[in-house]
């Protein structure tokens, strides 16, 4: 029985080493497939119908709270700035577990998206309670279909990201920014807060996003080979700026959930007031530094830790020349909008942390003390 | 000319061996001095003078944005709570180094607090001239009187710290959580979002923080005991719930800045979905676990670090039996309100970086690359 068993997760792990390595290079579909039926670049239009009776709410919202944990509250990050830059709405992101527990104030015009790749999540569950009971509007983002979250919710918009059976989340966290751009989307060109002419940009952009993730994945043997000089670390900061900051926490999480690695991500520009006294030759900063975003002011941060001798691994722009004569090492990705770029510049931190722990004799998979979704309070 | 400097210096360090530790001795007196002609606990009133006029823009408030880097950034974090709490206006807390570069909505009836010690940093000042051109009334807590912020301000309070001359801020966060505390309670009452009774329990206990930050102080030769132990270790974890959540950050942060040991802090709960990973032997977890909070919650994080054999160093309160049993050390503190314990719980904290970086050799007043006001972008 049990060979059979071996035999069948070989299987499902097509030809991967890993489920996670599978899941990382399923994300060109994953990505598609939250999308399917929902983008419509060529009409201008993005659809999404399990808000659909829930758009006012969207629309007359004072503000938008989003909640989550782990993976799903950066997801909920890169929503904040989603939401804000073009929707216009302010946006307030929570820790579920903190959220639930500190007499909140919560009005019956907020809206309430709760983020959950498991739909399970016993802080998010409760969260939501507490909102509902405030009469707030509970929209879910979630992956189980039928799972305890979107049951619990008033609406919401399910990831197509498939099954994710390694305990590291890849695939979902993208899957969960790409519905969270299409509701943000949406509910811009239905408070008229986005011109046309940058709705069109931007969906025809996001259409693009597979392939320019695909691109990256190409990179597989470089990422590999970086992975290979920096294994040995027992530190690591990660920085970003605007979109890509909360990037910097998700690959932190991500060598540390698997590889036990002490990683840290910060705002870039709050090195100065404190993190900056860690650096010296023995702590790699992995830097996301694409050509869209505050590059200037990531060119001054960068050059503030090799004035201290500290080692850069920079995620850059393709033909990124200035950053290239700075940095340790580089890893090249496709241009993009600045918003949509954290569905882009995260796969190389997820593959550095896989490459890092296999190195390392981890187990990816089931990396020891986590569980797959946490039912516990 | 040298010999009359160091004595010079040495003259002003009051006979401590560094600022720093002068500076948190001087807790007591700089807490009492920052409510001084403000809290008026036999009255039942709190008076803040330098906020009178915008008073009702506060009770109309449909948001408060609080800005701010580092340190000021945690004093934020609590004043989140506090406001939330007892004023009932929903808070946002950002970095000012991504708010200003992010395309934030801000509202005219909005209200900024915007919070440095120096009243200089860069991030900072930027931050309140964008909320300013929107229109909004920007409220400054600063520590040098005359700097740079308070001049942009509408209106604000001082802290009354006195000159903080070490790097690592002590005395500064913990002026700013009172002066917050403070506004939080004149506003509430002004709104009516308190009842007398609470309020008159809150006045009577915030007049005796002092005495119990004295307390702490007085515990000097356990903490520095405590920090023998620990003093070698590569990592730390930081962890609390609630009001100490953004005391766990900070005291992460002082471990830091001084010490150079990669500290960083937790919402305890999140602990679960990461970075228990990184827990074994090797990795002590400062923990804030006083009675007042989620106390269950805290216990139940304290038994899965336990189970994964990681070192607990717990803050509990005066008489803690349960928590005792489980730890490898507690430092006791006295008991207080719930939204009134970052005051005093934060004061093991630095005690306890303070004698680790003294015992690494470290420079504990001028740590490696940082500077006192980061008056650079």
């Amino acid at each position: 029985v049990q060979e059979l068993e071996m035999k069948l997760e070989a299987l499902e792990k097509g030809g991967y080493e890993h489920f996670m390595l599978k899941e990382i290079y399923e994300q060109p579909r994953s990505i598609r497939d939250s999308m399917r039926g929902r983008l419509r670049p060529n009409s201008d239009q993005v659809e999404l119908g399990g808000i659909r009776d829930y758009i006012k709410k969207f629309v007359n919202a004072k503000r938008i709270i989003i909640l989550g944990c782990g993976t799903s509250w950066h997801a909920g990050l890169v929503g904040e700035y989603l939401f804000e830059d073009i929707a216009r709405i302010p946006v307030e992101v929570e820790y579920a577990s903190e959220f639930r527990y500190r007499n909140p104030v919560i009005y019956e015009d907020d809206v309430v998206i709760a983020i959950s790749q498991s739909g399970e999540t016993a802080d998010t569950l409760a969260a939501i309670e507490l909102a509902k009971s405030k009469g707030a509007t509970i929209i879910g983002i979630c992956n189980v279909i039928g799972s305890s979250i979107p049951r619990a919710t008033h609406a919401g918009s399910y990831t197509h990201a498939g099954p994710e059976i390694g305990v590291a989340s890849t695939k979902a966290f993208t899957a969960q920014v790409t519905v969270l751009t299409l509701m943000a989307l949406h509910v811009a060109h239905q408070k008229g807060s986005i011109t046309n002419q940058r709705l069109h940009r931007l969906l025809i952009e996001l259409d693009s996003i597979p392939d320019k993730v695909q691109k990256v994945l190409d990179q597989n043997e470089k990422i590999k080979y970086i992975a290979e000089i920096y294994k040995d670390v027992h530190n690591a900061l990660y920085l970003g700026r605007g979109y890509n900051f909360p990037v910097a926490l998700e690959g932190a999480l991500k060598l540390k959930e698997i590889s036990y690695i002490h990683a840290e991500g910060y705002p870039a520009a709050e090195m100065k007031h404190g993190p900056i006294a860690l650096i010296d030759e023995e702590m790699p900063c992995f830097v996301i530094a694409p050509r869209a975003g505050a590059y200037d002011k990531i060119v001054s941060n960068i050059q503030e830790v090799k004035a201290r001798k500290g080692k850069i691994i920079a995620i850059v722009t393709e033909g990124e020349k200035l950053i290239k004569e700075m940095a340790d090492h580089t890893i090249e990705i496709p241009d993009t909008e600045e918003c949509l770029m954290p569905l882009i510049s995260v796969i190389p931190l997820q593959l550095l942390s896989y490459h890092i722990a296999v190195m390392r004799g981890c187990n990816v998979d089931q990396p020891r003390n986590l569980a797959k979704s946490v039912t516990v309070e």
